[in-house]
């Protein structure tokens, strides 16, 4: 395939990609495949020959279609939005076209300079203190990760480095093995099961500590795991603050554990992946109030700020935290502005070497809907989703399980768990609409997320309406069997 | 944006791209700029209106475009290939387009199933031992990771979990973290830097071994230290053997390294991000021979293999030794084939949670050039080294430093390393081509890699006439100043 036939194939896709999203609610949200579907639909080696590109694009039809969940779907209510938009779509398809690979300045300086910059946009739309901002010559500044888990790793990770050189500073008889030993982290028992597994990968234990009646870590109840460990001989070295957990948007109390976290030398990392496209409204910007006495803040302006995945977008206020856990410069890899102070290497800020252009699509993104044009979209779901709270509120049949701040309704029937589990299996099985549940303190509950660009009251309207349905016809197929 | 502006400047974005891969030539391939170009060129905080497409386009060309490395110019011949095809763009504009984020089989069924096969395509491709492929009902299998730092990591993780249960059940009385202190990793010491940071993230210790003339690790001297380590109470538990290092592309002697890894319970992993490619040509496939040793297996077909960055293939012989490291299982993340045994979670294989939906690429490439096309493409690169590999012999100034198997040449003038640095540092001021160096057993050695998809014979004359020019010059000057 030359040029000319990329300008024919490429204008071809750029059609069926719009056809595929103006025309999305006609697809069924969720697929009817079963394990293995596609295997036998497909030879089982790769082709000799070349083959027709008018044969892959019909394979697309017949072979991937049938398998896709479609997460754009306005009847896709599961999980949290990913960002679909045009303006993000058109700036990926440049950053393929020009392909460079981000690893040092030098490797391509735009792709550099552009992420430091979009980073600082970015901060000063939700209104970060100055110190995580890379400006001229500050010392904080942010990069773009793959995703939150990653975030998480790297923040555990540079927090791990720094508490071992601290420790070592007034221990010294205790051998880096030791001190991993006693180390100890804590993040929510709501919080992503992410957390979890950043831990498993460093090798450090991590604690949950109990949220209070609305889903939320206080202080007090850090204060008291704290206290117990401390006098255990282990050493606290980092909490993971979430705001707006997976389970149900709960928000940590960041003013009473921030404080708490700088006097104890722990590292407060906050995961705001959902939750902190919304802070470039002012009027949601107080749910992140507490975040100056974090060393790390991450959210996924992939998730609801309409940048395609993969945009994970992360600040710390020290740039040399990060550096220092991770920085090894081989000489293939050495430029001549590298020891200058002036620039960044972003690989040292992440796990892996190589990048993408990634920070392009915040740049076409937030110019071509403006801060205005974004901050409208979010007020959008947030209506929606208080939209159907007032739905669920108006048939005493049902309970809402949490508060409902932004885009997700935790709800359920007033009943057993198996009624509910049910309810869930017979939402999905009719294959209208999308959910998926969660459990919170022990309840079965439902989860109901705006995720769609393109998600209307009509939608919402239309889901209430669907799961009204099947649950009469639950709930009376369980009197009859009474 | 809506659809109808989106199928305009869709169509326009094509053209442009097109453009721009069709007149690469013309563009210097490294940029003149100096750190913190960028800043001053663009408002220092995000618009609060729409901005129009038209300007946003125009600033790629004034505020873009001067500060890339243009990865894909037939003049660079820096770092290695990053790949660049035409139906890798058009998979990737739809692999956006459909925008389905896949950490579950559920979360896109398509999604899950499609990597599986196409690893199994291409494990064929390169004739990997059956042990490796997921068929319909294997242990092994394959999936893509970001990047081959992220498998090398990967990997480790898996081994360090295998290693510290066979401690435990060996030796009760040691702790997991006494355990963690004991474990000892091995890799060349030609080997990527990623692998040590794979060590500092899972704070296990690497070792390198010392590698003989051909900058191979042999298994002399795998069997020296791992002797060394026991003796002194160490357990030996992972070995990263490289196939195509870095700095010269030399290969580790997998017969001789695999049996006694696999005699002394010692995970080998092996990293050919390079030069894995190359494995689906039949005269360089004997370069894999050991792979049957091995527990996992990894390669770039976004470095040359014409599949877009990125898309970091890996294999391993029982997936559950992935997933016994990371599996975690929250609510929400649950579905109804989860453990019906016929299924794969993908997030269980990898770091991150999120995934876009990367086979595609693969699919689109494998069939639209043919294993003949891929194949084809592979040739031509190792014959452009090999011509310029020619061309410094016949110049009896310079030396070749390392042999020339695949795409890579490494060469240096006779002489001091200052007089190579200054080299490299003529050529890369001068801007017509752009190469970086590497270190080999203390020599400042030059590197000559062959990485456009449009390079040509053409390209590699010119190259040559410009650095034996510059190198004249160099000598000339020399010669003047004693």
């Amino acid at each position: 395939m030359d040029a000319a036939e990329f300008r024919r194939r490429g204008k071809e896709m750029v059609d069926y990609i719009a056809d595929y999203l103006e025309q999305i609610e006609k697809r069924q949200v969720y697929p009817d495949v079963e394990p293995g579907y596609l295997r036998p639909l497909i030879p089982d080696s790769a082709p000799e020959e070349p083959e027709r590109f008018e044969d892959i694009l019909q394979d697309v039809e017949r072979v991937i279609m049938p398998g896709v969940t479609h997460w754009h779907s306005p009847y896709f209510f599961a999980y949290f939005p990913t960002a679909s938009s045009f303006p993000a779509l058109l700036a990926d398809m440049l950053s393929g076209g020009i392909g460079c690979i981000g690893f040092s300045w030098a490797s391509s300086p735009a792709c550099t300079e552009l992420e430091t910059v979009m980073l600082d946009w970015l901060g000063k739309m939700i209104n970060l203190p100055p110190q995580f901002l890379a400006g001229k010559d500050g010392e904080g500044g942010g990069v773009i990760q793959e995703s939150f888990s990653q975030a998480t790793l790297v923040a555990l990770l540079a927090a791990r480095t720094k508490a071992i050189h601290r420790v070592q500073r007034e221990k010294r008889e205790l051998t880096q093995g030791e001190i991993i030993g006693r180390l100890v982290a804590y993040t929510s028992d709501q919080a992503h099961f992410s957390v979890e597994k950043a831990g498993l990968i460093a090798g450090v234990k991590i604690k949950e500590v109990p949220t209070d009646d609305k889903f939320a870590v206080r202080g007090s109840a850090l204060r008291k795991i704290l206290d117990q460990d401390k006098a255990a001989g282990l050493i606290p070295f980092f909490f993971c603050a979430t705001l707006g957990t997976t389970t149900c948007c709960s928000f940590d109390k960041l003013p009473e554990l921030g404080p708490m976290c700088n006097a104890e030398n722990i590292w407060m990392h906050i995961d705001a992946a959902y939750a902190g496209s919304s802070f470039i409204c002012p009027e949601f910007r107080h749910l992140l109030n507490g975040v100056e006495f974090a060393d790390s803040f991450n959210f996924n302006p992939h998730k609801w700020l309409l940048v395609n995945f993969d945009c994970s977008t992360m600040w710390v206020k020290k740039r040399t935290d990060l550096t220092c856990a991770f920085k090894i410069d081989p000489v293939y890899l050495k430029h001549d502005h590298q020891e200058s102070g002036l620039i960044t290497d972003y690989r040292h800020w992440q796990i892996p070497l190589g990048r993408r252009f990634r920070s392009l699509k915040m740049w076409f993104v937030f110019r071509m809907y403006g801060v205005k044009g974004l901050q409208e979209y979010i007020r959008k779901h947030v209506k929606l989703a208080h939209e159907f709270k007032d739905l669920v509120l108006q048939d005493d049949r049902f309970e809402i399980c949490a508060d409902v701040v932004l885009g997700l309704v935790c709800f359920r029937l007033k009943g057993t768990n198996e009624l509910n589990e049910a309810l869930l299996k017979s939402i999905n099985n009719a294959r209208k609409i999308h959910l998926v549940p969660c459990r919170l303190k022990g309840k079965f509950v439902l989860r109901f997320s705006i995720c769609a660009r393109t998600a209307e009251s009509a939608h919402v309207q239309f889901a209430w309406k669907h799961i009204v349905m099947l649950a009469s016809e639950l709930l009376k197929a369980q009197k009859q069997q009474q």
